[in-house]
């Protein structure tokens, strides 16, 4: 933060300044010209909300010149992290791009076999499906809970898949982090202050929806939360923000990508299923995410959308699914970061739920 | 919900909508006419996405006609709620509108008892306090959690003030909803789903602050969420959403307060603090509120808002409220509804925390 | 705008920043530290686009620290600017609030002399209606043109009413200044240069709404358009931003009222017809507005507002307009700024479009 | 439009509004269930403002369930329309994508031939340069105006380039297009009705940007204006919209390209140097445009951005040009659709300015 202060303040203005902070154990700079003063803060502001001083005596203006967020900035962390699991799958900086993809819901066991059948077939190696479900109504499906999580468990074996599912409350942190090999933290718990300090306390990575009106830099305040409790294994997820266009559920907001990219060290993939809201628009949207440098993207499937429980109208059909995972190798080709996609060999050798290490 | 099919859609198609919809319970009910067919959900929609319908053969739009939310509806429910405390005192429908004030945060005792007795002396009943602050960055003051709730219960009691503060997790709803009148969901926790269920358990009144980039039907859906568990007494709490403009944090949507009224019978306040971060402005957004016609405003208000550990720019010094609350005493009398405006004798014959009923 | 140098930027890339602004004639203040050297701009930037420099060596931030309109700022111009018609009707400052009325559009000269007659009536002295229209559509009804302006001439002088009607493109300026007492910019015409800088030379004040996604300091550089052109008398109109809000059409700022007030010494009025879009809220919303302070409301009126050709939802009937303005006389006396009310005695003296002046 | 009348209105209520109707001439089909009707608009609803009628007896919902476009629409017009030049040069369809690059201003010939020179030689075909410029600031610089265009006729014979370049009022329509190949609207300028109008009376292409705050709706009907004018060559191009993020100057909304690709058969382009405003995020959301379909992108190039007159920090340097121009021909090839790169031979065979012609 600096401190500018008024054209010709007097010198009594700038010390009484000076004296408040330092009396606070605040250390500043002063930067004199000769009409103008600025008072620069040096470290920790200890607290105090620096920005209400913009009303004090002879201050123009108070400005931050610096980001508020520190294990989560590129500057403090200059290589990418890579969240690396077990088998050495791994996600983010230089490693293929993913894909991510599953129902929007957990329904039925059944649902979930053939889903994750399809998303193994076409390459993929991680099933998402929620179990709990955040729902704008009371009265709307909210998800199996535990016997959806028992579910996924069971499929994802099965087809040698790692599980990303979401968790909604402090509480469930710990058995949904034994469940699932990335805890997914839902666009409206963003700012679920008690939730993302449970998200530091374990090592599982953690998806970290942005939420839908969030700037960039809260969302990376978001994730310095879980950082700064110790878990360094967060990907943040970009599922669309909240604007006044009404042809599509959300925005997605592709330059998210880039300017992540640039700010911070931290892995970043798209969900253009939330991001539109509309199957139709989602294989463009991937191709975008990718294009412009997304570490991932992930995307909703089902057997039958139209009969789906929930967020029905932007799931995939299996056959959109094929296709859009072929249009994502294309362009991964071509821009000489491949997409990963393992041949399903009809065996299930790899052991999910691994390990994970950061760096 | 209606199904509009596409004009000269096949008699078949029309059929195979209506025949999907009724073998999964839904009742339905068709209107025709010489070119085109409409198809009327009828009741509940068993919890099917009718909007993934769209896509479906014949199709031309799926339309919402009627508002998702029940209870917290006028439609269902004409008369206003009046939430009502043991000693008469009420907010909403034709009661005075009131006041609550004090500061961001719990700072100390003596902070605050400064400040009860500022708002108590202005003829304020209601004390607000956060002692569990949500704050965008780990690295902020995070409030003083259950001492400094301890010091709102000890000064609530020396000026006969009812507390409002605010519960950041589930777990916490218990003890908090014994330690204050009227337990305060931050905009942020809007849409924490599993907090909004433990809210409906109690009877304490909740105060539920809108969220930054919550339509207003989605914050009807919230308090829903509450009154579908069982508790009535729910009071909404416009502060301000998130826009374009950068001239102020937020923009306080004036009119959502006769929105609401429309929509809904539950009482609705404007808290212009936080919805302009600036002190300067609150005082006019009180009083736009209260001409608009909210059941209250509720305002942060601090013995030396330079040095609040919080939200110091936006908080009003002593001299600052006394002259709004005067400023709306003036606008409520010219509209034939009071301010509640209650003389301070010096003594606390008023019980805190009394037990509340709705109606 | 000041260049904040990283701490530790080397002297030789401060100096090659100085050097690189006083080639081009631009006046620098350097104010440097122990640590950290800043670069003030003084005075014009010649035109450079001093944010462009943030990508150059050794630069941390490019920060703008004062406004960029000089002629509409409160600072430059401390005291209220006062529009003043030649029969001594004001508007600004201290002067009454006013009330602008009138239909959308003018359709008829029927319907327009019986709005202008229940404006009267009810003690207003400035009638709006549309003769060219801009629609979104070009398929619908585009406004009487001319002829609409005549007929508002003629109804007008029956009344003693002044005129505001809006203007579409540069060169309608000097004949639609002729037939009004004031001319509006339309919402979408905010950023309209060319018809700005024609606005700048006339002296017929200008009634500038603030665009659906302009900023207040976007707004206020429009108005300097006008002003640097010599037209002094700019009167300011929010009209409602757009948002993700969708109960209503727009979300009236209420806010802007308090700000311009702060940062500019024009007058402000608010339209609460377009700025919510329903006639049911534009009541609650004219008192909000005066209540926060604005020097007036503008609101559609219509004899018939259901078979209006355009806006018809957001017209207000006669005798919802006559509630509003005894609702806004309340509030101006509560205020001690009241309302301008002139009672009609059925004959006209007064004279139409009169000179004005601006201080 | 259909008129959803409430469950149990009377045949007295629905009958009043058929009649209202058909008395305005309006083709009318009326949808009766048990229960409930509906009354859907045949046609033309001949100027009347149906959504005005959502307040009368008996209705309970206006709900519109077709597009206000027609022109633009792809249901009247489902073949894509190409943009064609004389020399065989086409946009849209599926044809090759393009690349327009150029200063955002003409700031000197120099400066032109340099820029046009680089664009050239990297395979592109169109130059954009600013003559007429809006700018938010009066103070800023605005332009060289005819020379500007002089010296973009000049500089383009001799690369073989066409130009694009703004026009900004309705009467300089006739000679801008006399000098352009390609007339732009600026975003500012989307819903400038007068010039949309003259635009429909030429035949030169023109590209239509998107408002700031424009709904992809309301853009489409911006097009229709100049369509339902005679001008069918209209080329639309994203450029960011705005929202509340701040790292950026504008959010880019990349899903338009899908959404206007499915709602209409125009061509469509994207500009990620106003969409970003910052020249590190262009060639990520250039990729992102082209991977999403688009039929061509917009940039900004300057051989020395940081002393540009004009959006300085959103400039391309030529080297950056060059690697996104690389970048974009593998994602075309990859994705089968190539970009449109023209070995440049030195001479400049190429005529510019020809006939177009659109299908």
């Amino acid at each position: 933060m600096i401190i500018v202060m008024q054209r010709g303040a007097s010198e009594d203005h700038i010390a009484r300044i000076i004296q408040f902070l330092t009396s606070l154990g605040i250390n500043v700079e002063r930067m004199s010209g000769q009409q103008q003063t600025i008072i620069g803060i040096v470290g920790s502001s200890n607290g105090l909300d620096i920005q209400s001083m913009s009303t004090m005596d002879g201050v123009q203006d108070v400005v931050r010149v610096s980001s508020p967020y520190k294990l989560t900035s590129r500057t403090t962390h200059p290589a990418d992290t890579i969240v690396t699991f077990a088998d050495g799958t791994r996600i983010g900086g230089n490693a293929p791009s993913i894909v991510i993809a599953g129902p929007c819901s957990v329904e039925s066991e059944d649902q979930l076999r053939r889903t994750a059948e399809c998303v193994r077939k076409a390459g993929g190696r991680f099933l998402r499906g929620g179990a709990f479900k955040p729902r704008t109504s009371p009265y709307a499906f909210q998800g199996l809970g535990f016997d959806g999580l028992e579910m996924l468990r069971k499929v994802s074996q099965e087809f040698g898949l790692f599980i990303v599912s979401e968790v909604m409350e402090p509480a469930h942190v710990p058995s949904i982090a034994e469940f699932t090999d990335i805890v997914q933290v839902g666009a409206r718990n963003m700012q679920n202050f008690p939730l993302l300090r449970q998200l530091g306390n374990i090592t599982r990575p953690v998806l970290l929806k942005r939420g839908p009106a969030a700037t960039i830099e809260e969302w990376l305040m978001a994730a310095e939360y879980i950082m700064a409790g110790g878990n360094q294994n967060v990907i943040l997820c970009e599922r669309g923000i909240r604007t006044f266009e009404t042809a599509v559920r959300h925005t997605t907001d592709i330059s998210a990508v880039p300017i992540v990219k640039k700010l911070s060290h931290l892995p970043v993939i798209v969900d253009p299923s939330h991001g539109t809201g509309k199957r139709e628009y989602v294989n463009a949207m991937s191709r975008a995410a990718i294009a412009a440098g997304a570490d991932g993207v992930m995307v909703e499937v089902h057997p039958d959308p139209d009969r789906a429980l929930s967020d029905g109208g932007q799931s995939l059909t299996f056959e959109l699914f094929e296709e859009m995972v072929c249009d994502l190798v294309r362009i991964g080709d071509a821009l000489d970061r491949p997409l990963l996609i393992e041949p399903f060999t009809g065996s299930t050798t790899l052991k999910p739920r691994p390990k994970v290490s950061a760096h």
